[in-house]
This record gives C-alpha cells, structure tokens and sequence, in this order.
C-alpha cells in the first residue's frame, strides 16, 4: 500500500532498502552436460532443468507468514529462455499466504499431481532424455494443451494452490484453475479442420484442477492424484515407494490418461514405472523401467541407469545411460555437472 | 575502467567480490488476484505491475553519489514478461548522479509528468482495471506512440531525466528524449495510408520532452505537467490533494490532451478525475471517479471503490469493484494479495 | 542430488536457506551516454556491454572449487535484452570446476581467443562504436556464423572451455564446440541459393574450436590465438603489450582470416591495431588505430581517442571521438558514464 508523498517519490526510489537485501534469496541451479544420443551429434546438453529463482518469506505474526517464489529457467548450452521460447519465470510465479491452515498460493506453477509425483520417480524428475517425466511416468499427459506450442507439459497458468498441513503422515494438494484462452493453437479433437473442437486461443470447456494425495508412514510413502486439464483430458496417478534399509529406495508408479473428451477411438494411455536408488558411499545408482502403452498405437519402453557422485551438499557429477523403445528408438550416454546455488 | 592484465581476466572473473554483494538491493512486488469482469470468464490477474529490481547508490565523497536502477516486470499468472511483450527491463534501466544539485540520470524511465502523478490518483496509479491510469486520468494519451506495439504508454526511451532538489517545498522534474527511431508501426496521422505522416520506423519529428513542477506545503500538494510525445501530442496535466486530517486524503486531476499535429478533426481530448484515500485501521479505502471527453466520440466514464488491508508494511490484501462506462461498458470485481520484497 | 521425502516438497521450497543467500554474487555494470553519428540523429546510446550476472564459486575441499556465472545483457536506452533480440544470458551460462589443474567449464561463453585479445586493445574490447572489438581487431571474423541473426560475433554454443594454470608466466586457454545445429539462416558460400553450402539450420562442417597462449614477463605481455569456427572460417590472432613507465601501455594486435571454406575468391583479410593507454591522475586517455584489409574489397580505416574519469573504482565518465573511413565513414563523437556494481 503505496502511500508516498509526491516529492519523496523520485529520491525515495533509489533508497538502498536494508529491509530488501534480506528479504529476497537468490537460487538457482546450472546442470550441464554432454551426450550422445543414436543419429545426432554429439551434444553439450542438460539433465535437469536450469533455473534462476528469487524467493522470500515475510512473518506477519501469529504463525501467519506471506511468501512468493518467481523462479526463471534457462538453457546453458546456448545462454536462452528455457526451450528458447518458454516464459521468462517459467519455473513459477506465485505468492500467497502460509500458516497453520496450510498454504493457499495464487499464479502459475507445477500442479498438485505433477509436483507430487517426482518423489516416487527414480530420476527425480529430470526433464532430461534420461528421465521419465512427462512421457512414459504420465501416460503422456499435457496439464497445459491450450497454451501456445512451447509451453511445459506439468504447470498450470491463472491458477490457485492449496497444500494442507501434513496430518498423520497425510497431506492433500489442490490446484485450481480459470478457463482463461492462453493463446494456444487450434486443437482438432472430435470437430474438422474447419471447425475444430477447440478453435485458437480457445477458452477451456471446463475448470481445470489437480488433487494430490500423499501418505507417509515409517519407511513408506504413497501418493494417489487426479488432474483433469483445460480439454477434460483426465489423468490418474499412483505411486508408491519404500526404503526397505536406509541407502536404498523402490518405487512405482501408474497412470492412465483418458482422452474420451478429444478422441472418439483409443482414447485412453496407460504408464508405469519402476525404480530404484541405492546410496554408495558419496555416490548413488538410479534405476528405472518404465512402459507407456496408448490404444492402438505403438507401447514405450524405457530404461534407464544413472550414477551421481557428491562433490558437495552442493554440487555433484552424473552418468547416465537410457534406452528408449518406441516408435523411433533412441539410445543415450551422457555425463556432467550439476551446481545447485 | 577495468585495466586487468591478461594473465588475470578469466580467473578473476570467479573471484567472488565481497564490495559486488554489498552494491546490489534485489527487490520488487508480486500482485495477483481473482477478477470477474463483464461477459469475460473468472480470471487469475493483477491489480498492480509486477516488479523484479536491481538498484544501488554508491558515495563518490562530497555529497555525490553514483545510482542505478534496472527493473524487470512480469505476470503472475502466466510467467511471461510484462504483457507477454514488452521489454526485458520494462520496469527502467537508468543510470546517474544525485548531489546537490540534484539527480540527472540517463536511459528509459516514466517521464516527468507521468510520474508525479500517480500521487494525485486514488488508486495510486496501478495499471489494473480499476485503476485510472493511462486512459481516464491522462485524457488516453500515451508517451511513446512510435514505439512497437505493446509498449506502455507512460515511458521514454533514449531519454534524460533531471530531478531537482526540493526547494521551500517546489521541485521541478524534466525528461527529454532524442528522435531516435524505436521501431515502431506506421501512422497514418494527417496522411494516407499510402504516405503516412508517420512511416514505419519513423523519427520523432521533434524531441519528446516532459516537465513537471511540484509543490508540497503542510496538508496540501499540487503538480502541473506538460509533456510532448514523439509526434508532437501535447499533455497537459494537473493535480492537487489536500489531507484534511491525517486519514483523509483528498484528490483531484485534470488532463488536456492535443493531438492537432497528427488529427485534423476533434483532436482535443479532456480527462479528470477526483478521489479520496480514508485510512482505517490497519485498512485504507479508495474512491475515484474520474471522465474523459474526446471531441465528437462517446465519453468514459468510470468509478472505482477499493479496499486495501495491511498484513505488514509489505504485504496487504484487496478487494476492488469498478463500473466503467464507455463505448463497451463493464464492470469489475476483484480480490487479491500484493507482497513487496 | 535431490531426495527430499514428499511430504516435505511443497514447504521446503519456500524455506528460505541461509547458504544460498550466501552462494550467488550478483554484479553488472550499466553504461550510458549521449552521441552522435555522422547522417544520424543524436541518440542515448552505450560505449561497453551492460550486464546483470550471478555468479558464485563453493569450496569442494583439496583445493578444488565448483563454480558457476550465468550474465544476462541488456539495452539502457530501451530496457531491451542485448540488441533486442539476442539470448538472455547473452554474457555468459558457464558451470565448471577449478583447482590445482586449472578451470573446466562447460556451457556459452566467449573463446578463448575472442577473450584474451581485450588486453591487448586500446579500448578494452568495448562493445561501442569508438571500440575495435569484432570488426577491425578481428579482422571482421565472426565466431558464430550458423546462428541465428543477431547472435554475437565472439562466442561458442555448445561448447566446453580449458584454462590452464599460469606457469612461468604463460596460460594456454582452449575452447572446443560440438557441431550441433543451433538455427541460424542458409549460407550460400561456394553452393547456390538452391543448394547453399550451409542450408538453415546447418551442423557444423568441422568441431568449432579456439586456442590462446598467453605469456606475461615483466612489463611486457603477449598472445597468439587461432581460431576455426562452424563453417572452416580460419582465425589468426597475435597481440603485444609493454608498459614502459606504469603509467604508459602501449599495444598492438594483427589479425588474419581465411574464409577459403566459404568462399572461391578474395578469402583473405588482414587486419591490425596499434595503440596505447596513458593514465592521468584519475584520468585515462586512450588512443587506437587500426586498418581491416579484405582481398578485393575496400580497406576500412579507424581512429579513435576516448578519455575517462574515475569517480571512484566503480564508476566513470567518458568522452570518445572516433573516425572510421570505409564504404560508408561515420565520424562518432560521444560522452557518458560506466557504473559497476
């Protein structure tokens, strides 16, 4: 609430604000690598997503507290915009309030299934060719198929975020969004050319939202979501992990998509995973198997197998190798760095 | 002026410079809302700009400092920059000097006019929907017409900016632009299409220029400001406000828009606004009503209640409701959080 | 390496880490002025590169050093990224490692050729038009040519960089690049407009690939570099510096290119730099004068004397005036100031 007499208003704007310097924390990570992936050449590439953040929490007495994040992604292999063409902030942008009913958060982010799922994925969700985010772990799912070409598969735009607080090892996560036209392109689905089922910059038919449920007990953690995008594409996920002793832990996942609302035939992809990781000294071995099986078409299948070595709380080297099996197959070797910061 | 021997330049770029930590503030706001609007869907917005900073002062010994102020802007709801469109540093990008005999500072920035009047509307001059920023309060006059489109309208590029000292309560605030060509698209103005008055890419056809002088003098201040834009429109602007008591501010604007350079017929247009701002509490609400009245074209007429409560000196909550009549006539209704940092 | 529990996610992101505060410097440097170009109109404009960075190095223990620095570059006059078009972090997005072996560094930064010859210009390698950087010092030698337009003349996508300690005074800096396609237009070289020899969106013909030695004795330095970027475009670079008193530096560089690859005739050009710094109380006078000659084609010819003056270690006033006589000669006559922070 702005309140500032006129004349202080120019000087006032270079004030050194003590109060600033500590209410923001920079973050980040920078991830980068080389790969060689069959048919392209050899590469300076990514494992994992390159981000920029700022983030603060301001306690406003009484456990209330409000809090923001807005956090940039970039390319380090060539100095662009995530993608080269995503979002400035395309990591989130939100803010809201914190306390002891949860935390309600208003803007752009991951969505309650996508950000609970990463726990029981043995890569962690690494957007990189290893991984299995956004492919084979969901069926194949898009939380955002109205937004324009380019655009991540995992976030919603104009959105709402409530995360309760964890009771008894359970906790439950709500996304919400608006039917706001994002500028996307055109989506056939079960209209024509002429007159698709969704024209450009279409407004969603429905609200989309995302509930995530998660459960932890002792040494196993369990998540059950449901998310329903801006085309009522649905998606069911489950997943489960254990740590049988404390280097080691397996986990599994499922989803089916259903695309009865834009498809008349095959409508629904089913997914699943499986994995391990086992903590060696400085080092840890990453496993995973995984199936995407669409109606109709061709299945997936992937695995995976990744080394990270420690160098720091902060910073550690990887290998990975990955064999894809699909329409196209693809086989990958990489290595490299990753600085969180 | 750096001056390093080669042998040093690429490890010193990693030395980790204590002073760089120091000279850098990082602040800025995030705003977001829920809004409805006339015949629009429920939407995730803004009710003010959205801000990520970058300023500094360093002393240069008697009295003189060195400044600086690099600010991007963004939206909320979708991570983009500034209305998907505009420039990285939206926000400003100047540099200067502040002494006694005032500050001079060179780059892109508000002008002069633009503002000192944000103290003299009663919704502080936030760029959302009931604000009167733009349209109402300045007659729908914009500041860099031969910029591309998407540009704001309160800005000048290539410019300089003189702030002086406050002076028995009078200050005086100049910014002047050179003619350089910004890219923008043609205007047709008082030519044709064939032969716009202004082509693509087109000079200014006389340096923009803005002026504003602004006195304080216990419970009352007043502005006036004259401004000229790229294509010779002139803005007159005017304001007062007077604090009857503490909680009370009272406040009034006129605007006189002349766009005689580039209109043959009807180029006058008027605005004015009046408004009050009533603490209480830990709350504030907020009253304008304000017209516009373009020669031979329909008037604007708008009104805009809003409520603000304080969580802290840096965060509050809002809730607004405007009625805007014009050619489309809507209405607004929106609540949100607003958080500086 | 990420293994947070689920349940802790949501919150942890939001928790605001002491360390991470501490890990990232952020720095830049804004310059701005006024000039004036021979048939243009006087413009706000830059003498060096405007740059907002982060950066930081963590200790990995056995001397051993993890390192990041990722530079966005911008445009004062118009709040644009550098040049309205090119990447975000246009500076640099390197990751790396450094200890007793000397630095590794993968990522997007200047070669090591294009970062060693600034030491031995007269103007530092500034980005400005008194500057020689990247057209007469270079022999007009592009390091990108299969980029997109607006893409930078001095750096390497893609690619991994080897500083090696100094050792008796002398460094070998290396820089190596993959052939990967990074969307640049068709060049037509020793194809035709229906074949080009270079269609869009080409690999590399060859690995990219730059090397510098450096050597410092006493009051004299000196380097020699070659370079061959993505299209077989040859570089030779060689630079010497004395000082004969400190307040004294004179220089001189020679430069060759062979575009033998690209093209049948005329492949060579030569250019060459001489010039010296001469420090003044808190003054500097700078003063450079180079030829760039291509086969066949005209010389381009430049002079330039610039002056600065300290304010303090962080910032300065400058004045240059510069002559360059080519096709087209411009006259440029500027003033301005340069802020570090």
């Amino acid at each position: 609430m702005k309140n500032t007499s006129f004349a202080a208003i120019a000087l006032a704007a270079f004030a050194t604000s003590a109060t600033a310097q500590t209410s923001v924390t920079v973050y980040g990570a920078i991830d980068a690598g080389i790969a060689k992936v069959t048919d392209k050449t050899l590469a300076v590439t990514k494992r994992d997503a390159n981000k920029l953040g700022f983030r603060g929490t301001e306690d406003l007495g009484n456990g209330l507290k409000a809090l923001f994040q807005i956090e940039m992604r970039y390319e380090p292999d060539t100095g662009t915009v995530e993608s080269g063409s995503r979002p400035l902030f395309q990591g989130q942008t939100r803010v809201g309030l914190q306390g002891d009913f949860g935390m309600l958060r208003i803007g752009r982010g991951v969505t309650a299934v996508q950000d609970a799922k990463d726990a029981f994925d043995p890569f962690n969700g690494i957007s990189g060719t290893p991984g299995f985010k956004g492919d084979v772990e969901v069926a194949g799912y898009t939380s955002q198929p109205l937004d324009p070409a380019g655009s991540s598969n995992d976030r919603f735009n104009n959105a709402v975020w409530y995360n309760s607080p964890v009771m008894g090892g359970f906790a439950l996560n709500v996304t919400a969004g608006t039917k706001e036209a994002n500028g996307g392109a055109a989506i056939t689905g079960l209209g024509s050319s002429a007159a698709p089922q969704y024209p450009a910059n279409a407004e969603a038919s429905a609200n989309p939202f995302s509930v995530a449920g998660t459960y932890k007990l002792g040494m196993m953690a369990a998540m059950l979501g449901y998310e329903r995008n801006a085309i009522e594409t649905k998606l069911l996920h489950a997943g489960v992990s254990v740590n049988p002793m404390p280097e080691l832990k397996l986990m599994a996942t499922y989803a089916r998509q259903d695309q009865g609302h834009t498809k008349a035939v095959n409508p629904d992809t089913k997914g699943w995973l499986v994995g391990a990781n086992y903590t060696v000294g400085a080092g840890r071995v990453l496993f995973g198997y995984g199936q995407k099986t669409p109606d109709g078409a061709v299945k997936t299948k992937q695995a995976s197998l990744g080394y990270e070595y420690n160098l720091s709380k902060r910073t550690f080297l990887y290998a990975d190798v990955s064999d894809k099996k699909a329409a196209t197959s693809v086989k990958y070797y990489g290595v490299g760095v990753h600085h969180n910061f």
